[in-house]
């Protein structure tokens, strides 16, 4: 398989998507139309919603079906990025090359930029019904707000908040990741099983995967900061040790950091194992993601 | 019918279900959970749930099962309220005679509990599904999510937001009620009377109804800014007019608002004619709106 290739296919799938699924840039009010696609065609590589089609294909799912539920998780990742960024969170100008949406527009377009992504999300969820069971839909919707919310996405970004710039154990690392990034694969993972009509089995294995899958990209991220290459990477190789954050290779050294991501994608492979050929793209995501460099 | 004993009646029922529906103030992060009680305790009138009961009851349906949509409607005004009153949008210190979330938590606590409470009202709608068709729920989500995107409530903050000091005609002054503040009462009314099996006629009946109470509740707020008495009102009186606010007064006339107002709940009042007694308490509302002094 062309694991690139394949991803960027289904990639595309999902940029036409969120264009169909979002109001008009021209609607009034246009400037929030407008901010809200600015941020969200900023350069993403579109990765929960591509977990969201790839889990549905796993359980034999038509991935079609579960397109609306995907872009919800990109517009939620997205209004969580404009949100971070903000100058009372963490005052970045700049995100993927270009400047920020609270630099574009001005911070209060952009709180509501992202209040509306977020608000967005939900109806598109709702909307998701054609050919789904409702009850299924329900479902999705309580764990994805679950996800979002301060068990989830907002309580890691709370954490994470407060502890800049102190000494952060491995529990408290461990925290923000599983909810800062982990909550939102996890769900995009479940939500495409879920939705596709996953047996209780296959939805647990999927779920082992997708926090497996979490826990090393998150890792990798950590060693690629240390050891990875500005130019590659396309933000400052370093950052994390000046702005003083937690890691894992701070934590646990580069070697035993990079022995936990590859014992990861190892859980990740595994729980993939009864799903055989249909679980082909997921596999390779795992495997891609401790091989690399970027 | 005592009509503000029986708004207390039902505000009391919506308080403790609040309380029940939410994390606990102590759950791990606590300062985020702290913040979204703090907002959500500091003295609302639940409006827009009480008059979700009240839409529940008007068909017949048992107000019980409509409550953790009522208290959704809560949350997401409360979120509104909570960024509205940030430092990059309105900066205000004070709501309710009460320091505004980030006085007391800093921006980005109260960016990130108006984040939750958003997030957690969606929860709730999702989790609302006892005794009632997932495809009813399904709709009310989607009517909700409508209602507080770039179509409702953010698309009248965003307007609002740009025209602040300028000279505002009388067809943006009625966009900006009709969706920061009209676009909720809508949906709280259909809300209700959706979940509780609202037949379509029933369910237009109510939707002129709220339509014409959201007016009448703008105009009189308006009135009552010229005319009111700033310890009856709980803010300053005039703070329209010093603040260069576009105001059905200043456009109109304090006569001819006075009209219209009156107007708005004579056809509120006609729209619920078919409803008998069960839309007695929906009737004092809306004679209640323009009898107010505060």
């Amino acid at each position: 398989m062309d694991f690139i290739k394949e991803w960027k296919t289904r990639a595309a799938l999902v940029d036409r998507a969120l264009d169909d699924y979002l109001p008009a840039a021209g609607a009034y009010p246009a400037i929030i139309h407008q901010a809200m696609r600015y941020s969200l065609f900023a350069g993403g590589k579109r990765l929960r919603p591509v977990l969201t089609l790839a889990a549905a294909e796993a359980v034999g799912g038509v991935p079609a079906l579960v397109l609306p539920a995907a872009c919800a998780l990109e517009l939620i990742h997205t209004y969580s990025l404009i949100h971070d960024d903000l100058p009372a969170m963490d005052n970045d100008d700049f995100r993927r090359g270009k400047p920020t949406s609270h630099r574009v527009y001005g911070e209060a377009v952009a709180i509501l930029a992202g209040d509306a992504l977020l608000t967005h999300a939900f109806a598109l969820l709702a909307r998701a019904r054609e050919g789904v069971p409702p009850e299924r839909v329900l479902q999705v919707i309580e764990e994805v707000a679950g996800a979002a919310g301060t068990a989830g996405l907002i309580g890691g970004q709370v954490v994470d908040t407060l502890e800049t710039g102190r000494a952060v154990d491995a529990a408290t690392l461990e925290y923000i990741h599983r909810h800062k990034t982990g909550a939102l694969y996890r769900v995009a993972v479940r939500a495409g099983a879920i939705l596709a009509g996953a047996k209780e089995g296959e939805l647990a294995a999927l779920t082992t995967y997708a926090e497996n899958l979490g826990l090393a990209f998150q890792i990798q991220d950590d060693i690629l900061d240390v050891t990875g290459d500005t130019a590659r990477l396309g933000k400052p190789a370093g950052s994390d040790e000046r702005n003083k954050k937690a890691t894992y290779p701070a934590l646990f050294g580069l070697d035993t950091a990079r022995i936990r991501a590859e014992e990861a994608v190892q859980r990740a492979l595994d729980a993939l194992q009864p799903f055989g050929a249909r679980a082909d793209f997921l596999c390779a995501m795992a495997r891609f993601v401790i091989a690399r460099d970027y």
